[in-house]
């Protein structure tokens, strides 16, 4: 593996000028261009994406910042973030803010060093003053983040409509929903409002039942469940994340409660553990593959120097009918 | 966000400077310490990562090359190599190489080029060699990259015993274990080797079935797992990874068997998702937090000019009981 510092020895020329026979940009003479080329063949040099950074003034870096890397949606967001990363020829640095506070200064004084190109946020514990006070390439994954900052979200509003509707058509009649703390906001609450209306309107008795913000691991989702229907013998649907809806599931089994008959559950993400749940709950899908293709197309734009044009980018969500609903 | 350039700018002195008297190294004059120190305040500048680690020519970059970042154990491992990187100052970069052919090429350039302080290897698709000829800090995961790299793995032989004698003592009679590709290897491996062992000791019938390598994927392991009874009705006992573990419950429950009564399942890996499983399945825990800890001190020490000492680094793995065993 030469590098192409090795490749501008041999031929007895600088950096730039290596750069400028591989990327096909500007003029080498004729004869430069042979011996670079002989030198690059002799080393058996690969351009990489670091020579073709440098040449552009580029890191090649886009930094993604999420709650946790093992909550299976932003593994998966990730998942498909790096790859079309990797076929743009970026590469990803990835920071878990859970329980780090203020660590989004660091990755915000990369960008602004140009140590990384820019910056996909996926969850935000600073001030959103202090995203909107950077002019430099970011966008964010379900939060608002202000300053025409690109936000890439699913349609959630329809999302939890499609919820509502379908433990109203399956029959339920008090209903119990999970949402994240009433304090704190982000663009998929509105999926709990209007789950929440479209009961309401149909005159179905509904709970909130809050989780802190960012709780997102096994541990603790399970714990929120436990005995779940000792405190609400006679809840006859449940709206909630994936998570969330399989502990729920596995409660109703352990009281010997019957799936769909006796409860009935819809799931919010769709993520791939949901295919582990049986009987099978039905899922109100994210579109994962393409919020993380609309985020580096969003983003990617602004690298290239253009200004965003749009603040909100919404994707279409879908209901996938599984055994718990299926009445 | 003040840099370190505004805070050299301000002070009127050079980066150097600045940077010696964050760190506390080197002789600064008093009068010069307090100007830097005024404006450190002034600006409300954080000392960050890359300020210390430019100071002391490190990229302060460790990357992680692993199959999938979605799968739960290298979404776990590198969750936890993350905290532990964040700890130390560390950022990290993340590689996926599913399909992507020779894509480490691009991290060993980095890491050659010291774009990257060290390399943490979870998978490779690169020959050998090519990792054993270079002599900068990497560490693989469960991989035996040769030349003295050292690899971190779990006690997959205990684990695979542990795993054995549980089915053993749960009295089954046909045993089916899932297992990568037979013709390729990983320290890994040792597990199923030893686990056929035991059972065959034991005069237990045993048939292995051969997973695609680096096929991880809920899609794929649901396939591989439908109608597993039908093919193999008197199955009385399974042992995989925890997907297909899950999976095989699925089925197995789907057919109107009933666990443990009639098969019995032990899972390896013990990530989060086995804890949806129910009944619950009894599982050796790999120690993933622990790995990835080894991981980085070995790393670590390698990035601060140290030869490695060890070539294998084996931690402990962990049988916890649940109800897919319990007779």
């Amino acid at each position: 593996m030469a590098t192409i510092q090795e490749v501008a020895k041999l031929a007895k020329v600088g950096v730039a000028t290596v750069s400028r026979v591989i990327n096909k940009t500007g003029y080498v003479k004729e004869e430069t261009r042979e011996r670079i080329e002989a030198a690059i063949k002799e080393l058996n040099y690969t351009p990489n994406a670091v020579a073709r950074n440098l040449y552009r003034n580029k890191s090649g870096v886009i930094a993604v910042i999420v709650p946790e890397i093992d909550h299976p949606f932003f593994s998966e967001f990730v998942n498909e973030l790096e790859e079309i990363c990797a076929e743009h020829k970026y590469k990803i640095m990835l920071c878990n803010t859970w329980f780090k506070e203020n660590y989004e200064h660091q990755y915000l004084a990369m960008l602004k060093e140009k140590l990384v190109d820019g910056v996909v946020v996926a969850s935000h514990s600073l001030d959103i003053e202090e995203y909107a006070a950077i002019d430099r390439p970011i966008v964010a994954l379900d939060r608002q983040l202000g300053n025409g900052i690109p936000c890439v979200r699913s349609d959630h509003e329809v999302g939890g409509r499609l919820a509502a509707e379908e433990l109203l058509r399956a029959g339920c009649k008090k209903v119990v929903q999970f949402r994240a703390e009433e304090n704190k906001s982000a663009p998929f609450i509105v999926r709990h409002d209007t789950f929440e209306n479209v009961l309401r309107e149909n005159g179905i008795e509904l709970e909130n039942i809050y989780t802190k913000w960012n709780y997102l691991s096994y541990e603790y989702n399970q714990k929120l469940c436990q005995d779940f229907f000792r405190d609400h013998p006679d809840i006859d649907g449940v709206f909630a994340t994936d998570i969330i809806a399989m502990n729920i599931e596995i409660e109703a089994l352990k009281s010997g409660m019957r799936i769909p008959e006796d409860v009935r559950i819809v799931s919010y993400d769709g993520t791939g553990i949901i295919k582990l749940s049986y009987p099978s709950i039905t899922v109100i899908e994210q579109p994962v593959k393409e919020l993380a293709a609309k985020c580096f197309q969003h983003l990617e734009s602004q690298i290239e120097g253009e200004k965003p044009t749009q603040s909100m980018i919404t994707l279409p969500v879908k209901l996938i009918k599984g055994m718990s609903t299926n009445i």
